[in-house]
């Protein structure tokens, strides 16, 4: 196989967005009609913690963390891997988008590891290590014509299932492509139009971010708490070699002069 | 690609066995170890049933068979291609079998079509077409190496997910590989040693089953109303060309001389 000329754009779509079906429809045909390789990331949304509630089980915090216990992992497993992930599957098919859904425990793509429980058990939530992602099998998937959609269900060696951040799935995907040698862009869709200097203000969109204004923005608390992992995963895949990383509004995929971009210097 | 000396062994395990995690784990070794290119379908069992009652939403009931209504969909979803489908393949893999969970709305490979409401509408259940096997796709996973593991959700080309039967979903595979000129056999796998002539009897085992002799434990009641649809998917596939057609228990998966053989003469 031949990748030089290849091109690869890794899309994750918030949990917002997945609550609302109008609006996940809306993204699914932009992402569908766009041009070229790609692989979509999904979040979990309100769907698993309603269907907890339903259920009784109570979520279970820690340093205001959510706890996976082995309740929750079912609970995730059933939501992000069979509920969401088959639906979104089949309404881009139905758009003439040839995907296939996966979890990361499927064709071992993924391999996570379970989170050491020192000094705090979050139980079973994963994490990715720099050789996590199998790239060659991404790769003979997109040769297939085939656009992989992720859930963050993940699993380690032992067969053991495991939460993972959807954003972090997300950037290791675009991280190993990219150290693979392909071109690989990293776009976070989520309900807002991109970084917001102010948070009532819609317009008040920051259009770039680099490491010169990135420090001044998190002191002065225009980037906030929710929107720092967001951040950090970016600079990671930047310093990977990833091209660009941008934060948008899932309604403005297809405009390249939307959102927040940022970039590594 | 050439598939002249390829042969496929298409595998059904059934809900009952699903049921019971140790017996799962045991059928899961043994299955890891089968060797030869082999394609895995489960059914659901009793998780929905279950997961159904806690969520107070009541089996809708039709002549006596189960109606998928939406949320019922979504509940099937979520534990099939869920739930049972991510542990199957994370545990398969810890075994050493390189297995990709797959619903039949994935890749395309399993288009089916909403079963018509006249005379009864039953709801989001799926029946299979001639042409409903995407066999090239299937194929191609062999070729890398993969172990597909099927659950019995599909989609509509209009995007909706659909509940089959999972014994269907592994005759339509196995008859879909046979018209494409490959050896395949159809092994369904479930609680009992084979067919029994005396349902209290775990070693009556009917060793063969034919055209000759079918109709006549039909009418002696020996094949009951639960195995006819198995027996009929059996003929079926054995009449489109598959090889051989066994049934019998997921702890004898390996031992050849066990089992109800159903043949077509």
């Amino acid at each position: 196989m031949d990748y030089k000329d290849m091109e690869i754009t890794v899309i994750k779509i918030g949990g917002n967005v997945i609550d609302h079906p109008g609006d996940l429809t809306l993204f699914l045909k932009k992402f569908a009609n766009l041009p070229g390789n790609k692989i979509l990331v999904h979040g979990g949304g309100k769907l698993a913690t309603k269907l907890s509630a339903k259920l009784n089980i109570s979520a279970k915090m820690i340093d205001g963390r959510r706890v996976t216990d082995s309740q929750t992992i079912e609970i995730v497993t059933m939501v992000y891997a069979g509920l969401i992930n088959k639906n979104i599957t089949a309404q881009l098919r139905s758009l003439g988008c040839d995907a296939i859904g996966l979890s990361g425990a499927d064709a071992g793509i993924i391999k996570a590891v379970k989170r050491s429980p020192v000094p705090v058990d979050f139980g079973f939530v994963g994490d990715i290590p720099d050789n996590g992602i199998n790239v060659t099998r991404l790769l003979k998937f997109i040769n297939m014509g085939l656009v992989s959609v992720f859930c963050s269900i993940t699993a380690d060696e032992q067969g053991v299932l495991l939460n993972c951040n959807a954003d972090t799935v997300a950037q290791s995907i675009a991280t190993a492509i990219s150290f693979a040698g392909i071109p690989v862009k990293l776009i976070y869709c989520f309900e807002k139009q991109g970084l917001l200097a102010d948070i009532n203000d819609d317009n008040s969109v920051i259009p770039l971010i680099n490491s010169g204004n990135c420090e001044k923005l998190k002191a002065e608390g225009i980037i906030t708490a929710g929107m720092i992992p967001k951040i950090d995963n970016a600079f990671k895949a930047l310093n990977a070699g990833v091209e660009e990383v941008v934060i948008k509004s899932h309604l403005d995929m297809d405009d390249s002069s939307k959102g927040t971009k940022i970039t590594a210097t």
